[in-house]
């Protein structure tokens, strides 16, 4: 716990490949496969499900979300990080 | 799955010429032809139609949509990518 | 289908004198001649009408659009571009 | 109608001293002299009036509006430009 | 009339030690008299009353105003400028 | 009164261990003593309470306020400055 | 009460490892471990609870939030900084 962590882009790129889940700011959010993320936290989804108001809303292959309006990307406890 | 992907813009300028849907801050979206886009995801749509509350409303030749209101792009499963 | 298309801001270049609707954030339209566009998509429309929700609210003569409030440009597909 | 128009920011340095109206984001409009203007598109207005919802609604000396809030200026087709 | 006026932030800063309002985003304005301001329009205001919709609503000594959420700066025609 | 004041970021430097008010977009208000500021208005307040549409709603030792969503710092006319 | 304070940036990478809260701008709040923060105020919450409304919504296990949305971050006075 005395250890200094990681830089926080630094965790995104090493969550590349997990899955993870996107909230942006108009209630919006997006779970799938992170697949890439840039330092302006431009993100690829792949296997996407977007939730919107908390229920599932629509599927899709490949989604890319542009930086700017994410407000945090969740990382799942449940994979190994 | 332990390959990394390619980086965010990358992955755009591949699906330039695929079908693609662009959902923009105020609940509108644009499906359409990507015949380009740039860095910043200023992108232009060829044949486009224009979804607002989920439902068709309007259809155009071409729309250049700047990218600072872009949420992101959505590109279709249906098209090899 | 396999050429690569312009750039964005190229696009809206050669758009310069056609007849083109312009729609900011607030559920504003305008259309009118584009008599010229600049990188950061500032847009003088001449012979210009103002639609709110859908309906033409006024007209005049020259207006200035600054560039960071534009959601997109369309360019009508009976104009040859 | 072939001839390139002049940059939007020219127009915008061609029509001071003119009459113009600046629309804001929040429904707020000011009509008046505008005695400079500068590449941001900050605005002085001199012998404005304020229009809050269509209606004249305040009348100052002096007011200076700060660009990134302006999402057009109309510059009237009654004064030669 | 003809005369090429100030450029905004000069005249911005030839108001110092004159009574201004200073109209905010959210429907608030504050009265007072500038002591300074820069060139991101960040402003001082001593003696100053808080306007909220129209009707003043505190006072306070000095207030340091953040330059990005002005909307304008009226100079009041009382005074010389 | 002809005298020109002090630079605005170098005034909030000066009321460092001040109390002060600092007022934020959504109607939040947080008062305590300023133990720093920085250029970008980031502000460390101590002691400081959280104040929701005028009542006072929390209380913590401290707090860090990221700058672009300050509007403005209020400084008590109650200390010296 | 004389001495000068910690710049803000500094204070938030002492509070690296300390018990946080980060509001947004949407009402939310998250409270976690800050296992690290970067300039822009990117942080990284782990063992992080969302509280909507003043409410705890939601557990997961390690969150990145983007800097550009937080309005602040609280450090508990429990802990020693």
């Amino acid at each position: 716990m005395s250890q200094q962590g990681k830089r926080p882009l630094n965790v995104l790129q090493k969550a590349i490949n997990k899955e993870v889940s996107v909230r942006l700011k108009m209630d919006l959010e997006y779970r799938g496969r992170m697949s890439n993320v840039d330092p302006y936290m431009n993100v690829i989804l792949v296997d996407a499900t977007e939730y919107s108001g908390g229920n599932p809303s629509a599927n899709y292959g490949k989604v890319v979300i542009r930086g700017n309006n994410v407000l945090f990307v969740k990382i799942s406890s449940n994979f190994q990080i």
